[in-house]
């Protein structure tokens, strides 16, 4: 008898549907079914993987109305958020099977021989990125479809040619396996290989860790929590082979507010940051953890207006038991600081499920201590602001902040020209994202979105979770050198039959090497 | 008073100049030095990072006569073979100045604002790649010049805008003394700050560790043995905040040679393998260390022939006393083996100085193991014959092979045409480059040489130390959203004022963003 646990309804904590717990048996054909299918040819056919990514896309379109019923009672995330994850899920999916449309995500790079290059005569190399290999994919909780099955790194994977094993998350397993059929589905009919696609269901950490430990898994993506992320990296880190792990983990997304913006726009910020801390339980990746907010009056009057705007939000459901008992440890833990001030009243909600109040608190800048409590994330809809008094008590304590997928400024423009340059240069530096005049929440799938940064934000500072780039994550590059073109990939022939962009001798061109 | 050590003549075994260790406090001051220098404005200034490029190989040339000398005295490479270094070392420095000119390394994306876009409206984003921060970088053994100061590490991270330091190799420390000196000179010519250089020298293994532990180091370039850049990979993921290790390990660089190219030209592929093999004592990354050899009359003679031409070959000095001890431990093991049998004289050697005689061994392709002894790679002018039977029995050895640099064909097109496919096939799966008709040996600093490869030939199959795309491993992304045109870089301003090459809306373009 294969273990078992149940989904929960968050909304009301009645369990759900069981499933069976995956075993160490299906892990180790998952991984070698996917090395199976790494080595077939039908995968390095680009047509035949974007063939897959547009059918999985259209049949989650064509389910959407299961997947939002189900995810939306095994999350208790609203019907809109949902249906707008969706479109994003399956609209990712399109744009990965466009970027091997256009082809030139594999780098093509050709240097022609020169014999008379000194030191030593130059040959004929000629390089490209390849896929990497088998990938475990780690779900997140917190988006059960642009994160977790046919997700960002599902699709970037896919599309890079790596086999997937996707841990699903449990959090919302009738949901993955809903999605994991559609995405099986499309392989199919794309005639590609049965281990092109892995569901592993499990509630407990041993699949997982099976996964991470497989020989045959080449490269890892995660995410989640910095605890669970720094777990695998380091899992990873000790395997006979170590391999790369790709984990997008904690994150405060500080958002600065000077002065000149409280003047100009004080109701308008505090309304998208409400909104932004609130939204779906706050509990997103680039949720605003803390917000610099002046010291003085003004600021005063600010931190009222959001604790008054949180107060009269209805409690929003989280996601499961787990994250909601390790959320109100610690809000309380955060509370009970002495330089922690409550904003509002904060009540603790009492009735069904698993639901939080939102609620600000405010402490000055200037205790914040780098690691500290007060920028600890807190994965909900709980808000610090920090109070700072000049710039330099401002400057002084964003320099102890760690690294960060976002940060935002609220800034005027005109009157704050040279410390609008100063924040800039100082989050650049420890953000993967600036926004100006917005908030974080609400990640563009574009070409040239950054959802990364230096660590905790992730493992892997020179990589990103969404956005086009994401791709490159899977990929290695090999050379030819002084290759017969019978034995070269296509898109490092002569002719370039493929129309792609290449360097060739240093200048990006489409055009074929001439004779 | 401070440890110091001496460096040594390995033609003779003589000691000869005495060079100070560098101490925990010398490592701490570099590294704030750097991290200064990282924050300083000159920095990010590509003229001011091309300048510094430049003059460095302007320099040292301008010493190259004394450079020679010293690293002739403390490696025992020829002359001939030092001059070709120095200019290599001289024309990679110019190289990364050329990318620093055309500007499109920091791949520049534009993705324009789309107000109706689903499930949620496009903000602008602007994204290009910045420098990690300050790397560390240890300097190999085997090339005193192109991967030790002032190689292809420092290059592409100084390139890149990180601030470097050098742990000189204690097997060179006069010539690393003597190019850091260079390197110091030319960035203050170039108007940069005193940090962006730093050269520590020891000969314990303190001070590296001490540079890996340091939280103001941000990533960690290396090119040495399997087991010291594992170690040092293994320290860095440690850290409480882990960085990425490029390091450049160990390759036994697989050749095959089918019967094929045997009966067509036996004699120039046994001229070829026997000068990758012994020159400059076989110390190089990409030396062969096992070649696949057909069984039966042909390849018997041919390996004969190897052996024959080696035997002729003068013992070569190697580059250290340990590296020769290490040698001819790891050579009588490899003897000692019932598969394995001499295929020579290979004489000890007796005489002055740290010498090996060249030789070849040879096995049956059958008895290879993963991992096995006779895939250990045997630093130094010493080769393996694996003898195969028929082509499964090719291709299963083939199937054992752990990551590598390297792997070479020697094939004729006309005759090996499906055999060349799946040698091609199997090889680039395994290998980060792969050499036709040609030995691996000789590695051009060009655009698309790809120097890397699967673990233990790296730990970052995703990237390169050789070639101009080794500056992407010390470059992260930062993206900018709805950011104001005043704190843009100027390589993401709309009207292109450095004329680079970006993707703007998905397509590469050097045109302006339209008004």
């Amino acid at each position: 008898m294969p273990a078992t646990f149940n989904s929960v309804d968050p909304r009301t904590g009645a369990p759900g549907a069981e499933f069976a717990e995956a075993t160490g048996a299906d892990v180790a054909a998952a991984v070698e079914a996917a090395e199976h299918a790494f080595g077939d040819p039908a995968l390095r056919d680009r047509d035949r993987r974007a063939a897959l990514l547009r059918g999985a896309a259209a049949r989650l379109r064509a389910v959407g109305d299961d997947v939002v019923e189900v995810a939306g009672a095994e999350t208790g995330l609203p019907e809109g958020r949902l249906r707008g994850e969706l479109e994003r899920t399956a609209g990712q999916l399109e744009a990965f099977a466009a970027v091997l449309d256009a082809g030139d995500y594999v780098e093509a790079i050709i240097d022609l021989p020169d014999p008379d290059a000194t030191p030593i005569p130059r040959p004929d190399v000629r390089r490209m990125l390849v896929p990497i290999g088998p990938v475990a994919v780690f779900g997140a909780s917190n988006f059960p479809l642009a994160f977790s099955t046919a997700g960002g790194d599902t699709a970037s994977a896919l599309a890079a040619g790596c086999p997937v094993a996707v841990k699903g998350h449990p959090s919302h397993p009738g949901t993955g396996e809903l999605v994991a059929r559609q995405l099986e589905a499309a392989a199919a009919e794309a005639g590609l290989p049965k281990g092109t696609f892995a569901h592993l269901l499990a509630a407990g950490i041993e699949v997982g860790e099976a996964l991470v430990d497989a020989p045959g898994i080449a490269a890892v993506g995660f995410t989640g929590s910095t605890a669970g992320g720094r777990a695998i990296v380091d899992r990873a880190a000790r395997r006979p082979v170590p391999i790369p792990v790709y984990a997008e983990m904690g994150s405060v997304n500080p958002i600065v507010v000077t002065d000149a913006a409280l003047a100009a726009r004080a109701d308008a910020v505090a309304q998208g940051l409400v909104a932004s801390v609130a939204n779906f339980g706050g509990q997103l990746c680039t949720k605003p953890g803390v917000v610099f907010v002046p010291a003085g009056a003004q600021g005063d009057a600010f931190a009222q207006a959001v604790a008054t705007r949180l107060d009269g939000t209805e409690p929003t459901v989280l996601l499961n038991e787990r994250l909601r008992d390790a959320l109100t440890a610690a809000v309380a833990r955060l509370a009970d600081r002495p330089e922690v001030e409550p904003l509002g009243a904060a009540p603790a909600f009492a009735g069904d499920g698993f639901r939080h109040q939102p609620a600000a608190y405010q402490a000055p800048a200037s205790t914040v201590a780098e690691g500290g409590a007060l920028l600890e994330e807190h994965f909900g809809p709980v808000v610090v602001l920090l109070r700072y008094g000049d710039r330099d008590d401002l400057i002084d304590a964003l320099g102890r902040i760690e690294g960060q997928l976002t940060a935002s400024i609220h800034a005027e423009p005109d009157r704050d020209g040279e410390l609008l340059r100063l924040l800039t240069e100082r989050l650049a530096a420890r953000a993967g994202r600036v926004v100006y005049d917005g908030f974080p929440t609400g990640v563009a799938v574009t070409h040239g979105m950054h959802h990364g940064g230096p660590y905790p934000a992730t493992s892997a500072p020179a990589h990103t979770s969404v956005g086009m780039t994401a791709i490159r994550r899977f990929l290695r590059p090999v050379a030819w050198q002084n290759a017969p073109a019978a034995v070269l990939p296509p898109e490092l022939r002569d002719e370039n039959p493929l129309g792609i962009w290449r360097r060739v001798d240093g200048e990006l061109t489409r055009d074929p090497v001439p004779a």
